[in-house]
């Protein structure tokens, strides 16, 4: 039985807050700050180099890969850590596109977070393949005999729709091609059955859903099918099948672990891994449920009170991840009022506010207080200040 | 006035360990995990997401580049941290042998750390460019007019002996070629002079000598003559030239920042600027000084008491970092033996004992205790016991 009671009371959320901000950064975990501190003093200050071995810090991005692969459907020993998400997305195309000698074609959408298509741009333009990006509801039409990689974001980083990744994955293979999957706003919001759908390769980033912290590193999954075919483009140590003999050439290692590049990052390593604890005993399909009904009752409360704002992600719970937006033409300025009341939106341009519900802290009553006070705001006009329009370089 | 008591006194070590292994992974510095903490508590957890602009986290990778600048040579602005050194290694390669349209040789040393040429490897069978690996003392008569990029480690990580990097960077230019350097073993143990020398890119990491915690972020430098012309191959949206514009395109942002690829990992950088406020009033030149004569006592002691050990490292300290390499047969076990006595240095394969000085804390009590003890290990035959011949899985 997942006690979401318990989840919520293992994190620490400013008082007075409403944070329905989590598909941006997740909040911290309240023993999060303690145990960095404790590994940095522990590890790291007193067993120095010695931590490698003795604290497994160099088998940490498996271990914590590990805790991730149950939540997205992924085997054990099949998920490693490292990097950035936007490094994990270029390893996984370079990859996939290396399985099909012959083809060029990358197939993506609109709808993609605009860093996964400028990776698959600067690799297309290294390598001399073709970046196709068509409309999100094309995608399957546009699986075409010349493809050799269809990539896509499961869950729109704006919207909330979710693509069909069993439907879409099996398109690919019908032209030929293979299936690279971004999870960065399905991981810990949506139930992912990675094996179950066939997918190829996955990717995601752990700062969101996960609460792993500012900057929290990635996470890839190569099928089994191709864990051992599969050549990184990106070939650092860590991925060598013998790491401490130094060998001039390149070997890679066995399976996942050739996906690891440089030297693992193990302080955040330390928080992620504390971040994660709190997902044991969490039922993905307990927290799908719950997170569609507190979108819902989300969609239904600011649909009676906010006459204003317009629906932009699917109204179908199951086309849509665990976020949802609402269109208004001042966004920037109403999101700026909301934040300045206590209710932690983001705004993404050029018009839309956006709420992400996570079921591990999120609950009924910040529903109800985002709703009241984003009438509020809506009714009296607040958010048209100055205050509320200047711009910060992070939006 | 460069202070080492003071310097030596903002490092804790443990009690009754020499530590001579600052070349693989520094010591933590007292205030650091105090330091880090309480940014996850006063940032992470209660500013949220607002920590990107209230906490300056977005402007973080080149506020901390900042600093290491001043170490390496480096203007103001022109340094950005991310990623770990493998990744900065294929960027600027990669942004490197663009610059050279028309030539695809890029030039390497065996001395070279492996994980740089494996980079190399992979870059290179990606887009076709040829690696060419020559013995480090052959570098300059290999600088032919095919050269598209001269690729190399200045401190040598086995046997500590330093390149000329004015010389080999002029040679490289002579032939038409860029100058990539990865100062792994020099940024903070020996004094770099990246403007001076001519070189054009420069990457590093801040584990070793800069004590920024094991895995900590990675820096590069780009020459700002290529800083507006190069482009980056990982192109990630921190790169972009208007990140949070969400343009489907990508533009470069101007000069180094294009050079950062994904989220910069927050918690990781707190830790490396903890460390780096260590280095404020540290003179380089001082520092260069003080290294030698540690290094200098090191091989004199060693070679009065230990005749069964041979130098690995050049004799000449011009001509050697801030490192030194003895070999013996049984290496692993002796380095073994040192570290069960509480000196702590390093085992590199096949036969290579290493010891690392690191003037910030290491000072000639260490350096007498060390040779005190590793003869005495030699002389009583302590290294020949079953668990020092034990292998782990991080030497």
């Amino acid at each position: 039985m997942t006690d979401f009671a318990a989840t919520r009371d293992a994190f620490r959320l400013p008082e007075g807050i409403t944070y329905l901000d989590g598909n941006s950064l997740g909040p911290m975990p309240r023993h999060a700050a303690d145990r960095v501190a404790a590994m940095m003093r522990d590890q790291w200050s007193e067993m120095l180099i010695t931590g490698w071995n003795r604290a497994g810090w160099y088998v940490q991005p498996r271990r914590v890969g590990d805790r991730i692969a149950r939540l997205i459907g992924a085997g054990e020993g099949q998920v490693v850590m490292g990097d950035t998400l936007s490094i994990k997305v270029f390893q996984a195309l370079s990859a996939a596109l290396r399985l099909r000698p012959g083809r060029r074609v990358i197939l993506s959408d609109s709808g993609n977070f605009p860093s996964d298509l400028y990776v698959a741009q600067g690799l297309a333009e290294t390598v001399g393949a073709e970046l196709r990006v068509v409309a999100p509801e094309d995608v399957a039409a546009h699986t075409t005999p010349d493809l050799a990689v269809l990539m896509l974001t499961e869950v729109d980083y704006r919207t909330g729709r979710r693509h069909d990744m069993a439907a879409l994955t099996a398109a690919a293979h019908e032209a030929g091609a293979l299936a690279v999957w971004d999870l960065a706003h399905s991981a810990g919001a949506v139930d992912v059955d990675l094996l179950g759908t066939g997918a190829d390769f996955a990717v995601g980033c752990t700062y969101k859903y996960l609460n792993g912290g500012p900057g929290a590193p990635a996470f890839i999954w190569v099928h089994p099918d191709h864990a051992e075919a599969a050549r990184p483009c990106l070939q650092g140590w860590m991925g060598h099948v013998q790491p401490f003999a130094f060998d001039a050439a390149y070997a890679p290692a066995p399976g996942i672990e050739r996906m690891r590049v440089g030297t693992p990052p193990v302080i955040a390593l330390a928080a992620l891994d504390a971040a994660l604890v709190i997902w044991e005993g969490v039922d993905m399909a307990t927290l799908r449920a719950r997170s569609i009904e507190l979108s819902e009752a989300f969609i239904a409360g600011v649909e009676a009170a906010c006459p204003e704002l317009t629906l932009h992600s699917p109204r179908d719970p199951a086309r849509r991840g665990s976020q949802v937006g609402f269109r208004h033409p001042q966004a920037y300025a109403v999101m700026q009022a909301l934040i300045a009341e206590g209710v932690v939106g983001d705004f993404r341009a050029p018009d839309v506010l956006r709420f992400g519900f996570a079921p591990l802290y999120n609950d009924m009553e910040d529903v109800d207080r985002a709703v009241a006070v984003l009438a509020g705001i809506l009714r009296r006009g607040l958010w048209d200040r100055p205050e509320h329009h200047r711009r910060a370089a992070v939006t």
